[in-house]
């Protein structure tokens, strides 16, 4: 029962993002350069980023005009995040969500120029005129958040360390370090923004952080499993390509096992920070924890 | 006596950003990217968006680390809208600042996370969370201003029309347009940035925003007259690449005299914007309408 309301409640979320997205993410930019930023932001992905803030601010009772601006401009730092990833001098990658990647649709300049103009987008879409909706100290607060978690501190500097590592043997707390600022930091911020929504105490904020940080960390293993596990049909982008460029992975460093009990563990983690947090009305938190760690792409 | 006082002013300002970005730019980033930031944002440039930004404030007495937040934030905003350009697929450029470019010091992977990082950072600058020294609403109502100029609608826009351009003829409104938004936009938001900080009225801040799209302008036109007037010594950036790359400038649309009228044209409306607004302290923002027209490089 619980279950079917989930996978109900996900879906009509996914697509009131999308929805919001469409609305936010220009057609008319000129130059081409809003259709390169469609294409790179619109049908697809999981979503994963958006479902956390939305299921992290239903926790709290957040203002939903709010959360739902929210989610769209996580979703745009990650989208511009794999725009940019994707180029040439990243990892060179031409398939991604099963398209060609944008730089190959539109050409390498174009692909830089919509990756940047995605991510000033983020904080457009975070400072409405209107305080109303959204009163201008969480505005601030949500900026705050977004530009920390992709900044150097977090998205970037893992990108940084993740590019200094291929061909070098990384210890597992070195690994850690990396996915906890590469795909980690973006996580957890998703699960604070949707909470700066409503009203936390600081130990809901404390528990929710310790879930997002968890959450994190099971993402990024299971990226890693599935990487050398599914076919590049079933991932929708090249698998087995952390092997092909020599990067250190879970798997690599822990095996394939230990990477999945490693997951599970996570996954525990997370949920017993829920539990700790008391907020009654965490139940989608709590399944989003499983879907991450039980998905199959 | 009036200019002595301003080069003063300008000389000891340029030092207090200089400071800022220093204490702002992270040393310690991980893998290498803070040494690329920084390499890409101190020790060079101008400061023109910056002393727009301070100059803006003190005109409407504005809070002082707001200002000085808003104007680093510019700051990097620009420098990164520059490591970006300069790289092979955009630009192609090697030199600037009298210096490699990032991408030929770094690399093309790290100038492009630089770039990415260095505007995370500016939002960031801009969110203190410490709102006694910023109040939340000029938090937001700065983070709204500099990702609209940096957005699709302003500098990424500006430059996406600019790639689309070479080779192609433009007429005189076209150019004014893509102009507008590359250069324009984050100069205009410079002067509105530095206006926040303070109280102006809406006819003072409707002046300034004359002001700020005017010098803009003019400050684009002399760009183009520079680049074919001026050896790459004294620009300390590749000259005479407008033309090599067959783009559409100011010059050879208008011809070199009729630009250098332009120029001391858009100047004249900028200072009449700015008596316009009544305002008792813009001595500042007049003395660098003419900076802007007389410099040499």
């Amino acid at each position: 029962m619980k279950l079917a309301e989930f996978d109900t409640w996900m879906r009509s979320e996914a697509d009131a993002v999308e929805s919001a997205l469409q609305a936010w993410v220009p057609v008319d930019a000129p130059a081409g350069l809003g259709l390169a930023m469609r294409y790179g932001m619109l049908d697809g992905g999981k979503r994963v980023r958006p479902l956390l803030v939305l299921a992290a601010a239903q926790a709290v009772h957040g203002l939903r005009e709010a959360a739902m601006r929210a989610a769209c401009a996580v979703e745009l730092i990650h989208a511009y995040s794999l725009v940019h990833d994707d180029m040439p001098c990243m990892d060179n990658d031409v398939l991604r969500r099963g398209k060609p990647t944008v730089h190959v649709q539109y050409g390498e300049a174009q692909a830089m120029l919509a990756g940047d103009a995605m991510q000033a987008l983020a904080f457009e879409v975070l400072t409405p005129d209107d305080s109303a909706a959204m009163p201008s100290a969480l505005q601030a607060r949500l900026c705050s958040l977004l530009a920390r978690s992709a900044g150097h501190a977090g998205m970037a500097g893992g990108q940084a360390i993740d590019l200094a590592s291929i061909g070098r043997p990384l210890d597992e707390h070195a690994l850690r370090d990396m996915h906890h600022r590469k795909t980690g930091a973006l996580l957890q911020a998703s699960v604070l923004m949707g909470a700066a929504c409503g009203n936390a105490s600081a130990a809901q904020w404390a528990a929710l952080a310790d879930y997002g940080d968890a959450l994190g960390l099971a993402f990024q293993v299971v990226d890693d499993i599935l990487d050398v596990t599914q076919a590049s049909a079933t991932l929708g982008k090249t698998a087995g390509k952390d092997l092909d460029n020599n990067k250190p992975t879970y798997v690599t460093v822990l095996g394939l096992d230990a990477a999945r009990r490693h997951a599970t563990e996570l996954r525990d983690k997370a949920q017993s920070a829920l539990a700790r947090s008391g907020l009654p009305d965490a139940a989608w938190l709590s399944l989003l924890a499983d879907k991450v760690v039980e998905r199959e792409s």
